[in-house]
């Protein structure tokens, strides 16, 4: 009866820095046993190039060194016998891709390439595929623009094939021996299944990094793609067809690594997914709720189901189907900066002021709404919400002699707020819509004057995840849906996630105050940021960052 | 022999905490007694109410118990006898006028109204004024244009007429017993020589707070002020039709100010002059010449012939002849905040991030111009200079994640010098070339990176007068001129002023980058500072500061 026998899911999450092994219940979600597991090279598992900032590289040793003594030791805590932990999941990073030979293997596992960091998985944020990223969108503006309509109208530099087309630019050497091309969220769950040589590619990463899309027949074409080097449609051809959504097993766990870490061989692996969705599958996403990752930066993540139509909604950085749920239109979008602005301000303008973050948020949180007279973007790093542009920057208006630096970290607060609003109202124009947010992550726990603000500004109610591992929970619900053990991600949502409490209602006279904000930051929004209009300023903007960037060269 | 015989002229420099009495050396300037007194009444010599932050009052018995001290004190630090002092100058700040009986004598000296503030004086920066200045605008928009074109487009509320209509709006019991309202500026000379009932009027308070102007008669007809109240056709008619500039005797110093100062009865007195223009005065205003007086805001002098027409120029807070030199048009225009913006940014906003200026500067030192990719309004205090705006505020466009609090200082140096070169452009449209600038007042002296940026911005070589007192040297110039010891302000400026031998000379590239940087800030500045256009964003400046008071008197 596996109603009363307990289950356990395990979920493995490739972070930045480490990776973490959480076991949870499958009846309840509980979470029984985690542990945490540093990756050994690099800066915090970071190889970084001293002369060129750019660069974020990881070696592929660490995932499976790691990867292993995490579930080892997280199963030795949980004192479980091998048979109770019936499926995994498996979160990671992305676009994190990395190359391999023939057989699957990386190609940093070769000697004479250990050390060349193109033979290294290019970790989400190296930017070193800049140019590669302006001649892919440049060439799908040429030819397939559809393309486009995918990933808010660019394609970064960030991403799968720009990354591929950089190695192909700058390592000749590396490209010649590259056979594979794959992203981390597909190459563990092969590794765990023995699937290396021809490994199942998840609908996550495919559909949000590599431009896969069943409506152009999968990932772009290999003649589109030999327009731009011919390595890209070799690599192209050794691609599937079809993707999988996560909570499909992609396999069953070798007998190897099964030893390695004491689980049961043949335990069920679930297709790959990205650590954001991965999170949102952790904090219940379902149809109407956002879910919101408050970190550094933001990931919203949406869902709406594949029997509706969705039309391509201008500016969102990623829509693809089946990414989060099966049977789902995945929506990603999110914000460049949110927790990096609040840090920027008190800790590298205002560090003087007072006792920091706490002293700063007593005292605006003693501020009406409006009563500063300030108003700011959030865009200092750039804009990745409805803009798509990273060729951005902050702005302040209204200081005047008196301002106080509470006043200006309240109005980045809110900033962020009405720039996680934008997003709502996009979304909602094209038949999308949000009644609940869910948020998850540090400062939705640290910050209740934040999430009070966001309450009002979305006027929407805010929660928060019960769960401080979203992610390592997403990923073991997948496990848990992998294994059968629950039928369907509902099913396993009602189960083996829950939210807080207490819940930030938007408040009616802060609500009507801050749509009127709104429209005044819509106004300075489009005037710096859409370069179509007549009455624009982003030709402003853009000019100074030109300038920025020519003295720094003198 | 004139020429032989030693003489001196006194200043006299009624500021805002002090009044200061200064003794020059009528053939080279060389000042050689200065005494400075404060007021002993109020804060700092300004009295306030705690519950109105708008009232700066002063109570007119300091300025004559004080006057007499300083200028006793410095003619004994001088060791002169009393015929060498040949003539005195007064200079004041303004517009601070005060309600006289039929006599003369200020009403604050009744023993039953020496403590209503309504009877002191009106210090220059008293703003409880604010709705009859909007009154005093909209009665002149109606009927009287022109009035307009002479003080950039309205009234201020530091004003002459709009302080008398506050009087009578707010103090009945007092604008009952008021027989006579007079500027500071024309109290102390007619004080010192006696003519009181009959007081002498200078064109330098009447042309620039007064609207006094020969085209239409003098100052505004009784009928116009009639409709305002009539009052003010009744304060009107106790005006005379002509007004003297300053070096021109306003008469001679009477036994009982020469007894108890210890100077010659008799000593010629020149009519007065406002502090900013007896300043231009002190550092040696001539045609081609703009001075500039630099502290926590500006004053800009600049004078043009009487001879050549000078049109009117829309946004210039003052223009009216003969007001600093006779001869000339007086151009009086200025910023609203310029060192108070530096100190609101190293004090109030960032003062953890250094050790204050002197870091700040040495790093701000090291930038290139352009490369902080920053760019702001100077408008934290309102703008004064060709927007004459008092309702719009600051503006920080530009900033990273990245962004140093010394780049943002160097922004805030560089956006005040476009403002400076607003003013400059504004003229010189209007036929008034400016050759060079010539700054006091303690940010030149202190510094020299402002120096260096303001050559670069505005184009001009930027120098610094001499004197440390120019507005009292200024005053004893004017003395030096009313004896007759010199025949004109000419022969008297190369006589008796100085520039000191550095000169900051604009440097080809920072003036061909900030150009450019120019026209970026001209356009942020139109499209937030002008409400006619289809492209602003005044709207949305106007509607915070309308929504910060909405949400404070909640």
């Amino acid at each position: 009866m596996r109603l009363l026998a307990m289950t356990f899911a395990l979920g493995l999450d490739y972070g930045t820095s480490t990776v973490r092994a959480l076991i949870a219940d499958t009846a309840d979600g509980n979470v029984i046993a985690l542990s945490e597991v540093p990756y050994p090279h690099g800066n915090d598992g970071v190889i970084v190039d001293p002369d060129n900032p750019d660069l974020a590289r990881q070696h592929p040793l660490d995932y499976l060194e790691c990867g292993r003594k995490a579930i080892r030791t997280a199963r030795e805590e949980a004192s479980l016998s091998p048979g109770d932990i019936v499926g995994i999941g498996v979160d990671t990073t992305g676009s994190t891709p990395l190359p391999t030979d023939a057989r699957g293997h990386p190609l940093a596992f070769r000697p004479d390439l250990e050390e060349h960091p193109a033979a290294m998985a290019w970790l989400w944020k190296d930017h070193t595929a800049a140019s590669e990223a302006s001649e892919l969108t440049e060439a799908a503006r040429r030819e397939e623009p559809r393309f486009l309509e995918s990933t808010g109208g660019s394609y970064s530099p960030e991403w799968f094939w720009a990354k591929l087309l950089r190695l192909v630019r700058g390592a000749p050497g590396v490209i010649e021996r590259t056979a594979g091309w794959i992203e981390l969220a597909d190459w563990i769950p092969a590794v765990l299944t023995g699937r290396e040589a021809q490994p199942v590619r998840s609908a996550c990463p495919a559909g949000h990094k590599g431009w896969f899309h069943r409506s152009w027949g999968g990932y772009p074409s290999p003649r589109f793609l030999e327009r731009l080097d011919p390595h890209l449609a070799r690599i192209r051809r050794t691609l599937p067809d079809r993707v999988l959504p996560a909570g499909c097993p992609a396999g069953r766990l070798t007998g190897e690594w099964a030893g390695a870490t004491g689980l049961r061989p043949g335990t069920p692996v679930s297709a790959g997914i990205l650590d954001a969705h991965a999170g949102a599958v952790g904090c219940g996403i379902r149809e109407g709720t956002l879910v919101k990752i408050l970190g550094t930066s933001t990931c919203d993540i949406v869902v709406s189901p594949l029997a509706r139509p969705l039309p391509s909604i201008p500016g969102l950085c990623g829509i693809a189907p089946d990414t989060v749920l099966p049977g789902h239109h995945g929506l990603e979008a999110g914000q460049s900066a949110v927790g990096d602005i609040f840090h920027w301000w008190v800790r590298r303008i205002a560090p003087g002021s007072g006792a920091g973050f706490t002293d700063l948020e007593r005292q605006a949180e003693g501020l009406a709404p409006g009563e500063s007279g300030l108003l700011a973007l959030d865009w200092n790093n750039g804009n990745r919400s409805i803009l798509c542009d990273p060729r951005l920057s902050g702005l302040l208006l209204g200081q005047s002699l008196h301002t106080g630096p509470h006043e200006v970290y309240r109005a980045l607060i809110e900033a962020t707020a009405f720039g996680a609003r934008a997003i709502l109202d996009r979304i909602a124009e094209h038949g999308v819509e949000v009644r609940t947010i869910v948020a998850c992550g540090g400062l939705a726990e640290r910050n209740p004057l934040l999430m009070r603000i966001y309450a009002d500004i979305t006027n929407r109610p805010m929660r928060i995840s019960a769960s401080p591992q979203t992610c390592a929970l997403g990923a073991a619900i997948c496990g848990a849906v992998a294994a059968g053990v629950h039928p369907d991600f509902p099913t396993a949502r009602k189960r083996m996630t829950r939210i807080r409490e207490e819940c930030y209602r938007p408040r009616a006279h802060a609500v009507a105050v801050y749509d009127e904000l709104y429209r005044l930051y819509r106004q300075l929004h489009d005037a710096f940021g859409l370069p179509d209009r007549r009455t624009s300023l982003h030709p402003v903007m853009k000019r100074l960052l030109e300038m920025r960037d020519e003295a720094r060269r003198d």
